[in-house]
């Protein structure tokens, strides 16, 4: 039954040279990493760890619940204030991962009164939020503040969610924020700004919502995730406390989900605690992704990532093999991960990069891109 | 602007007694917890602790990626490999969460050339996944084969998912597998049924699926979490090889999500090793919930959760507060939560509960359902 119905879609795929396959990789395998997005490199930070195996000592290895029964512990109330607190937020609450904190906040705040006005570039969870969110979804050129007003304005729905990302997630360009909130306050709407790949790297770290003045106001809700800078899982809606409230009572991917496990949410809590103990990380990711940017001769990016264009998907695995087989792990995005067809690879810059690191995969990567192009 | 939106949404569920507040439970609290959805006891287990702890340890924190890139450690595929096998499939992959396994394995399958038939008491992931995937969806009466094999029958899509819970949540009463199984071989339809409550409970901790003798059909898939018997969190969606490489191409929660965390993965897979290594666990689950259920005079349930339906909402608040006062900690179903609009309280039975602890429940609970009937 599945062989009539998969295999025919498998061949097609492979015959594109788009087929993707799971590798592990190893615990200890000397390479240095360009792909992960442990941005901070706190991931393996000794205090993080040990804050992540004190908390399973105490509370288990599960949250054993929905938040709203068992899945609630003071780990997760002191994730919360401490988060919203770096972030210049009112509340903030902990999903189990960032892909339901977007499906939890965008369908809480959707349906037929409402129209969700997405960035043609937004991540796939926020495309996956509106398709499940019963609203009217208007999809807008990249970043295009016109675009966004006229749809507003010309709206019939009494409410309206504007939705971008503060750092997009596979060009790593940025979204105009200030000027995104004016608009949305002029035309009574909300603004929704996943900071994903944000918070913890822009604005000194407290996110690019806190640099450009608008953190705390009563229309701009932030999303993040706790699997990038916060180097661990997990995912949260930052915004005024009436929205939490909302979420509490509305969002079904909070309801029906178990709550964040102790492990990572004490991860997340000692990452976000090392950060503020150690306020020059942030500096470090620009440094090294604008090192990086420079060396591949792309214009430099607003986040940690950095984008590389590439010939095509089979050009950019195997400039990807190529750096591997040189000690550098490197990521790459190919359709249809990427908004206009354009394979990519995917260098990440993280804080736990040597000088000498760099250095190596700067030639390693110059290296491996002449050679296939 | 927030304000005008939600706190009339606010003050009229505050009318209904339908407000939810989240409570942080506290680590030692000396309750009796049938709450909780740890039903093989194994979250404070020393040796899945130690086992999670020591990963972290090795893997650090966060898997760091998508399973694509870095998320996947020889943790998440030796746990893939043990749980297809405990559970007679040919295969496993792991997502962060049931709830995302649920909507990546229906989105992957469905769309405008497959039919959806949903049971009407069906999990909210599996709602949330019909919505999403583009589908025609039809929703059939509780466990009607009749109903489903009439909308299989009369289709026009050239495929079909059938989808049901092994042990359905709220209600705890199981789906008649074989002949499901029967009706959707005989429509070439697939049959996929979430496991979140059978595994580790039913069939002596195999599930129903494999004590129904469907394991590994070709057209039979199961879903499940790993934050209820696995003492920890994730889901899997388990079934033929096929599936799985066409999952890990095309469910776009698994594409774009950050791979578990190494701690969770890890245990989980120390708590399927205690289960085998400890195969009475499940028969104690099942004697802890036969107990309560006769107690609180309600049928025995097929799984760990038994269900008492009270008068209302606010009577099952109250039952639930006067339980806590008196040193035992149970759950409760309200609207929306329930498929039928009856308010219950839900108490989870755990392979840990003692003789003692056991009787001391039964006899606050009877008490609490008194005072307030
Ligand atoms: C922009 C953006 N939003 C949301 C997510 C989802 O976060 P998580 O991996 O915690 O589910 C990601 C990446 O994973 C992302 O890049
Ligand atoms: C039947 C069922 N499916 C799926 C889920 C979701 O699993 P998870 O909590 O791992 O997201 C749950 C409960 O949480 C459930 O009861």
């Amino acid at each position: 039954m599945l062989e009539d119905w998969l295999a025919p879609k498998a061949a097609a795929l492979e015959a594109r040279g788009l087929t993707r396959r799971l590798h592990a990789r190893a615990a200890d395998d000397d390479l240095i990493d360009l792909a992960g997005n442990d941005y901070l490199g706190l991931s393996t930070d000794s205090r993080v760890i040990a804050a992540a195996a004190e908390a399973i000592q105490r509370w288990g290895t599960g949250s054993t619940a929905s938040r709203l029964v068992t899945g609630t512990t003071a780990l997760h109330e002191e994730l919360e204030s401490e988060l919203a607190a770096y972030a210049g937020q009112e509340s903030a609450l902990v999903f189990s991962s960032g892909y339901l904190a977007n499906l939890g906040v965008v369908t809480a705040l959707g349906g037929p009164g409402t129209l969700l006005v997405s960035d043609e570039h937004i991540h796939a969870s926020l495309v996956d939020a509106c398709r499940l969110s019963r609203s009217r979804v208007e999809v807008v050129p990249h970043n295009d503040l016109e675009a966004v007003e006229k749809v507003l304005a010309e709206r019939n729905e009494p409410h309206a969610v504007v939705m971008t990302e503060s750092v997009f997630s596979v060009l790593s360009d940025k979204a105009p924020l200030v000027d995104l909130a004016a608009v949305a306050l002029d035309n009574d709407a909300l603004l929704l700004v996943d900071e994903a790949h944000g918070l913890g790297v822009t604005g000194g770290g407290h996110g690019s919502v806190h640099a450009s003045g608008l953190a705390g106001l009563d229309h701009v809700v932030v999303t993040m995730t706790m699997s990038k800078s916060m180097a661990s899982q997990g995912g949260a809606v930052l915004g005024p406390r009436l929205l939490r409230d909302h979420l509490i009572n509305r969002a079904r991917p909070f309801i029906y989900d178990t709550g964040l496990n102790p492990a990572a949410c004490a991860a997340a809590l000692a990452a976000l605690r090392v950060l503020q103990a150690e306020p020059d990380r942030p500096a470090a990711v620009h440094a090294a992704a604008a090192r990086l940017a420079a060396a591949c001769g792309v214009p430099p990016s607003s986040g940690a990532v950095v984008s590389v264009p590439m010939p095509g998907p089979r050009e950019t695995v195997r400039a990807a093999e190529l750096c591997l087989d040189n000690g550098v792990r490197v990521g790459s995005f190919r359709p249809p991960s990427v908004p206009d067809g354009i394979s990519r690879l995917r260098l990440t810059a993280n804080a736990g990069l040597s000088a000498a690191d760099l250095d190596r995969a700067c030639a390693v990567i110059v290296d491996a891109i002449g050679q296939v192009s």
